[in-house]
């Protein structure tokens, strides 16, 4: 496979980073040395692993743009930027025929979809790029519309645990819980135990130093109140690899579809990426 | 719902005890005071619950079913046997069109489905009564086919722990390795860890004392190699509580049945039992 030119946007973010870092090393890949940011940020470059990245604002992308797809032919965009920002990159792509892969979660999702399918090339949008974690999600789901009320007269608890910036309840936690709730559970998405202290996530998690500060783990426990049954399902995720491992994946998977593809469907989600594998 | 007369057979075996004891104490079930028993069984009567139920060795039974038959009319036969027994049960179920649940593993399950398809009752046949794991396993499987190669690169271990007297492999764990082998793990059914010893059992994995004769508790790991990702499920059965409780969902789901279906399906599984819950 010839090298994908791949645009990563959202630096100097601490998750564009990592995916630039990660493309770097990617012989799939060649990192385009431009990438989208902020309006209020004031660096004008980033380096990435030896690469000088210029980062370009709002105002300044629209003179640049042309050049870039010029210099890049066949160049895929990969969106980790900010909630604010994620319809109107997705409109960018849109208006220049860039097919993206958006890791952004947060804005107007029904707008985004619309932008794609009113658009002419293929996008993955996924508020997950942990394929397992997705396909977890699937399982459970299929589980919840085959089996309703097969865990009826379980007790639920779910515990996750995230670094400390992160302030909302885990979305993975909760999707979940609405799968168990339909699976016959009575559970309040106000009873997941949040744990957010560094001391506790060591000491009685376990959670390795070098992740405290970026991991994102989850257990449901599942009882039967006479205590003849438990099931537990644990999804521990320490650092980004995970996270960079399915946006590549859909990076690849978008450039497929580019090579093979009439377009006849241009919104596709990870459940598609994971499925192209069969 | 009218009581349903439930013969349950297999006494004086230890499965079928628990299910008859259930049974008298249950209020959508007459106990239908006869069992089918081993021809080499030296006993005449055993006592359920100030119930006392007469054995009936295959050498007997032909005499008295249609006595009991017209005494408990609508009665579905429950059977805990023995391997050996299975098909000659089966036939004799047939025979007599007596709608029947079989919970007893081995014999010849191909021919066992033969028997009730040629005949005019309709039967569920299920390998593992409790519910949530035959759930749990259709989950999986549903993921295995839809996803293959998920958890490519992932070790997998298995730990699974039951009454010493349980000399082969959990068949759940068994099956269960299949589905994550299809998705992607590379694991020897050989490489189950096994155990068996009662006092491991009790101080490294927790068992209560009181299950440490009758348990089966399942922990399979996930692991990617570079450390960045865990999954595990854990499925742990102490007693038999939930067998007894999936046995009653499934005469439950044969008296539906013969309520109202034509018996143009005869033939089903735990999941028809499941799936009947939507």
């Amino acid at each position: 496979m010839n090298c994908i030119p791949l645009m990563i946007n959202g630096l100097p973010g601490n998750v564009a980073r990592i995916m630039a870092e990660s493309a770097c090393q990617d012989e799939r890949f060649t990192l385009v040395p431009f990438s989208l940011t902020g309006e209020e940020i004031t660096l004008g470059q980033v380096s990435v692993d030896q690469t000088k990245i210029t980062l370009l604002k709002p105002s300044e992308r629209e003179n640049k743009i042309h050049e870039i797809l010029e210099s890049y032919p066949g160049c895929i965009c990969v969106d980790y930027t900010h909630p604010t920002a994620v319809n109107d990159n997705a409109k960018f792509y849109v208006t220049h025929k860039i097919p993206f892969v958006m890791g952004t979660t947060g804005g107007d999702r029904q707008e985004l979809e619309r932008t794609v399918k009113n658009g002419s090339m293929p996008a993955v949008i996924a508020p997950n790029m942990a394929k397992q974690i997705v396909g977890l999600q699937a399982m459970l789901e299929y589980g919840a519309n085959a089996f309703p009320g097969l865990f009826k007269g379980f007790t639920l608890q779910v515990k996750e645990s995230h670094q400390q910036g992160k302030a909302d309840t885990s979305g993975t936690a909760k999707a979940l819980v609405a799968c168990f709730n339909q699976l016959g559970t009575d559970f309040n998405l106000s009873d997941i135990e949040k744990i957010r202290d560094p001391k506790t996530q060591k000491e009685n998690l376990g959670v390795p130093e070098e992740y405290i500060g970026g991991h994102g783990w989850h257990t449901y426990t599942l009882k039967a109140p006479d205590g003849s049954a438990l099931f537990e399902l644990t999804h521990n995720i320490n650092g980004r690899q995970i996270y960079v491992a399915g946006t590549f994946d859909a990076v690849v998977f978008l450039k497929n579809q580019i090579d093979t593809n009439a377009f006849e469907q241009k919104l596709f989600t990870m459940i598609d990426v994971l499925t192209s594998g069969k």
